[in-house]
């Protein structure tokens, strides 16, 4: 396995809108993309610290697995993504060490990314994210 | 405002020797440092990840701030901490901008650092640490 860097934060957020000023007027990063991922029934926006994005998620249904975290435990870290170089060879490699795979195999997310989810159970309670960016342009 | 990377992400675990087989043996990262805070009640450990690191916190105490965060809600990220270059100058600018603080000066912490913890009211849920290795030699 080969974790280049944590590429992005993934942050739950109840307003994308109401948060900029905090993330933008108060600790000076800057929002350089917001996006809708349909399938996962969110808006995220994008700022960038050093080598990772924060990535602010705000639901865009009652059913979203953001608004349901954010009912049942607030605002605050959702995800943590870590940087392969191919996320589908590194989901199998996680899977025949053990861990237990939200997705078997790599899908589309936002910006792009090749991404995969292990579960939570499987790794300390941190929903974890693999990505690997190898068909953006 | 300054925030130059992600120096480090808290994530509050049961047991560090516990939780190294998946932090060493699945993800691949490498635990450079073991080290006891004693005032905050915790030990920690240190795997790097690209400019971030990974700091494992387990409590030394039953009232220690993280026997009660996994009691509370389980194992899971703890908190964020961003490189500044001067701790107490941010300290004092994000106060200045209406923030609340946890530490109105910063303190030492793990790993000889300055740190001070802004208010998660304040940071929209996410338990946040300014940090600067000023006097790390």
């Amino acid at each position: 396995m080969n974790l280049s860097h944590i590429e992005h934060l993934g942050i739950a957020v109840k307003s994308i809108e109401e948060s900029l000023p905090y993330y933008e007027g108060v600790l000076g990063l800057k929002c350089y993309n917001i996006e809708e991922v349909a399938d996962q029934k969110v808006k995220t926006a994008f700022l960038r610290v050093g080598q990772t994005k924060i990535e602010l998620l705000e639901a865009t249904s009652p059913d979203s697995t953001i608004a349901k975290f954010i009912e049942k435990r607030g605002e605050g870290i959702h995800h943590i993504a870590f940087a392969v170089p191919n996320t589908d060879e590194a989901l199998q490699e996680v899977s025949e060490k053990g861990v237990q795979l939200i997705d078997k195999h790599s899908r589309k997310g936002a910006e792009g990314l090749n991404i995969g989810f292990l579960h939570p159970k499987s790794t300390l309670g941190v929903l974890t994210e693999l990505c690997d960016n190898r068909d953006v342009k």
